[in-house]
């Protein structure tokens, strides 16, 4: 049975990392005593031991062990052998080129279908949903392909922000970038302010914190939800 | 001689579109009376044939005829026979993907390197570059290619946005992503605020506008600059 904790952000303003949502973590993953930290989107470019040492500090606060997938040479084994994973935000297009770099988006995924709990922020909640196209993220690398997990039937965009009425600035509001998402793409796409996230159990989705989120379908006006029925 | 003009944007806010520019445009196509609009950036995903219209609607203005690249079921004979070149903003990953379609991209470098006047706004600045891997857009369309016609021996940033100090949004910053960049990328990048236009003849480039240009290269620190020197 699948189990997913999709956040939209690793950290709300003025808080420690995780800090906001550390309980919730904790209960997520109360099954196990170890869980392996994707580090690869690296945010701002610093190292993956750096990146896991942060995982790790916030982790140990929960009594859970923090290995980095970066440590097995052969990230088949390193996968193979986790009891739960937690994929960290960073840079989307780093991420993905990385997990296709020795096909460990695919073994992954199946390990996640067949029940090892995931737990994703931001860059990491992108790559569970179909593709990256509706990542914020700016293209620094070039990936065999946008496609991601698809362990849920939509896109994910974290981060989600609402337009600034008091904007003098041209470049595209979120939600412009949507309906073009649209114009080319059919999934539907839901918009994860900072401080929610989704908690996924076999079929079942609940959207956590204390936003709605935004959904986004192809020929409708984007509007508001407590609950995700795709 | 190669000759263009690359803007950040189409338009200043509240004004109309090329408004600001308008007279620098007449001037950069004094010798000619057709211009080649190419739309397939298409903004928030209108037809073709709306983008054009726009685009003829403003340079009516400047007594200059347009014609819509998408017009020719060829677009290597439509490159061919423009007088120059206008190549409009909106997505750059589904311009480059379209450009990329009938090998466009080649076509349409060999005649601005042959000196066809090219003029481009946002995602039309952004292919000028080496890459477009430091485009601000969502990546909604896989392109075969993130490079793009390196007629300039630097990337470019289109909308450059300074940081919001009162920002208590965990979304990077441009400045951040840039810094990313930099992390996998050697190629140095002009950040242009909006109201900026780079004037780029033979090996002198002119940076116009009120602003200075946000410039950014692999291990230094950023810095405003008012000329452009790679």
């Amino acid at each position: 049975m699948k189990k997913l904790l999709l956040a939209s952000t690793s950290t709300l303003f003025g808080e420690r990392y995780l800090e906001y949502i550390l309980q919730d973590v904790a209960l997520f993953f109360k099954d196990v005593d170890t869980v392996t930290f994707i580090p690869f989107a690296r945010p701002g470019g610093i190292s993956h031991d750096d990146y896991t040492e942060i995982a790790a500090k916030a982790f140990a606060k929960i009594d859970k062990k923090v290995i980095g997938l970066h440590t097995y040479k052969n990230h088949k084994e390193g996968i193979d052998q986790a009891q739960a994973f937690f994929c960290g935000g960073g840079n989307t297009f780093v991420l993905v080129q990385q997990l296709y770099s020795q096909n460990a988006m695919q073994h992954l995924k199946e390990r996640i279908t067949n029940g090892t709990p995931y737990m994703g922020t931001s860059a990491g909640s992108n790559i569970a949903g179909i593709t990256m196209k509706t990542t914020n993220d700016m293209p620094i690398v070039y990936p065999p392909s946008f496609d991601t997990m698809h362990l849920v039937n939509f896109n994910i965009n974290a981060h989600y922000l609402d337009p600034d009425p008091n904007s003098k600035h041209n470049g595209e509001t979120r939600e412009t970038r949507l309906k073009e998402f649209h114009a080319y793409n059919n999934t539907p796409v839901v918009g994860l302010r900072e401080g929610s996230f989704l908690l996924v159990t076999a079929n079942t989705i609940e959207l956590k914190g204390k936003h709605t989120a935004r959904i986004f379908e192809v020929n409708k006006t984007p509007y508001e939800s407590k609950t995700i029925d795709f």
